[in-house]
């Protein structure tokens, strides 16, 4: 059983120092203590542990990642360096669909799947309504329970603090952590309503979009955009008297699929039914994946869509940094909400507003 | 018949100093043009011009904003700080769909429709693609010939140059001096297939989108999100025995918005039809536009949407002017190539890479 892929287990990580000495001589506590606390701000400590595939090395060392204290996330930073060299090889795996879909139970039954032809499967999600909500979408352990049990799957949780840049930002790094420490498929959910699935088509392979067959993609609330982007529709909950309508759902995503222009990977998207309740379609769901990255590698777009994304992800975070240092300086903290007022007021032009704003933020 | 709103026009600024002294006398005619280029350069003669509804000055004003010279961007931000007192007096109705929807003659019939009520239209449009087609969507006046040739009517193309943010920042600036200049209504067309819809719509109270009948909204490339903003579709071309397959696409759009949920705005959209050809329609078309304007002003969104409005162009030029002085650093600009390789052949993380520039950019 996994003992670390679970980040609300009661495990403080200065209480471990305390437990093990088992002596009550004080000095030596706080020495064993004190090295303990040094050891957790090397980054070589987590470093050698996620290459060693210790995963409760590795949930700590997310954790780093998406605290708010800027201390750790220095240290996070020099793990991310040290893992780099050893990221990237992974099929990622990008799973949408409306809440309701089932998207949870998909999981668990592909990744279990997926565990038992001998893969290691990390889950990860990105929803920024987790700070709204109070939960995440994988906050409930439950709704994952037999996968959150299996050694060869790792489950985090969404990041639940920020923007979805920061969310999708601290997603993208976990994503390296995880590939350094052995996973060789990492599954990245979310919930089909939004910005968010750009942020994930933009750090993954392969982009696979559920639907329920019998509601329009109206009622489902799934954004063209979004079926634009998928590599697979797979209608879940074909199963029992529902196979039918599943099937004739089928045909009419193919059509609709027709319609798009070819993607430039040269894949076109599939359309398939399945069941995560009888496990119907599972397998040929991951043929059809591993189709597309023997294909997708052969004609280097593999390749080049992982490269644009890098490149993506450096400018994501130079204006991410940009905007936050500005909007955190002192001087613009003070000045900002009169100007937002002259502006709102039209009493000042928004143009003028900004060129003064950024006078200020200049020292001139 | 009007003058000003050629911007291809053959008058040169300088030469208008040379042609009315009507002498030979070398100094008078250096005198002249000096007097005239220092008028050429003070916000007043714009401003007053403007004000006094003179689209000659107005089109002059507008190429200052648009120049890619500092100096005359200088002089646009101080006319368009003269005239922003004098704006907002407008309706300001942003027209989309795709080419070959009838976009063009929709314009120039009910632009020629609004000015016989009394109005005064001016006609502006983004169209990022400009830059690449070489031409913008109204570069051939030839397109609203009869507007073009009214003197309530005000036509100037998309500005060309630049980013997206750029042509659609230079727009709303010419908003601004068009409604100073005593124009009522503001129509801003923009071509339905992208992010410049999200542009247009941030800039107007009401937003129409132009469809055909007998043919889906894929194929003729409408993306959802482009529906979702709709205040009306209006179904063009419904003449001669497009009729009644006008009649039936606009039951079937009036089902597909029941989907979405109400706009904050209390106001449902309408779906009707029109034609350019026969101008059947177009007094609905207003009588709608007038009534959204009424309830939307009784129930104060009106205005909370243009102040909405203001802030959001207030903090996305801030974003371009820090991302415009951030990558034309001459530090950053030699750095960059190197990162971006580094990063794209997976030798440094896309977060490091950034962190190192933002360090370079601010001396550290």
């Amino acid at each position: 059983m996994s003992e670390g892929n679970d980040k609300t287990k009661p495990t403080l990580i200065v209480n471990e120092g305390i437990e093990q000495p088992h002596t009550l001589n004080t000095e030596s506590i706080n020495q064993y203590r004190k090295k303990k606390i040094v050891r957790l701000n090397e980054p070589d400590y987590y470093i050698d542990g996620i290459l060693a595939g210790d995963i409760t090395i590795l949930s700590k060392a997310i954790t780093l990642i998406e605290s708010s204290l800027s201390k750790h996330r220095e240290t996070g930073q020099k793990v991310i360096d040290g893992c780099i060299g050893h990221s990237g090889n992974s099929l990622r795996i990008g799973i949408t669909g409306v809440p309701g879909v089932g998207k949870s139970s998909f999981i668990e039954t592909f990744g279990t799947y997926l565990t038992k032809n001998g893969n290691k499967v990390a889950v990860l999600a990105i929803d920024p309504s987790s700070q709204i909500s109070g939960g995440s979408i994988l906050g409930d352990k439950t709704r994952m329970e037999e996968l959150s049990r299996n050694e060869m799957a790792f489950i985090r949780p969404s990041p639940s603090a920020g923007s979805l840049g920061g969310v999708a930002r601290k997603t993208r790094e976990t994503i390296i952590l995880c590939e350094a420490a052995g996973f060789n498929i990492i599954i990245i959910e979310t919930v089909g309503v939004g910005q968010s699935e750009i942020a994930v088509h933009s750090m993954v392979d392969f982009f696979l979009l559920l639907m329920l067959a019998g509601a329009g993609d109206e009622l489902q609330g799934i954004k063209r955009g979004i079926m634009e982007m998928a590599d697979m529709i797979a209608i879940n909950k074909a199963d029992g008297e529902n196979i039918h309508k599943a099937k004739m759902a089928k045909v009419e995503y193919s059509n609709a699929l027709h319609l798009y222009a070819p993607s430039e990977s040269g894949w076109f998207p599939k359309v398939v039914t399945c069941s995560a309740r009888t496990s119907a379609g599972l397998s040929d769901i991951w043929k059809l994946i591993k189709d597309f990255e023997t294909l997708t590698r052969q004609n280097k777009f593999f390749e080049l869509r992982r490269r644009e994304q890098a490149k993506y992800w450096m400018y994501e975070t130079l204006i991410e940094s940009l905007k936050s240092e500005f909007f955190n300086d002192e001087k613009i903290k003070v000045l900002l909400p009169n100007f937002e007022k002259m502006v709102t007021n039209n009493n000042l032009s928004s143009f003028k507003a900004a060129a003064e704003l950024i006078k200020v933020y200049k020292g001139e």
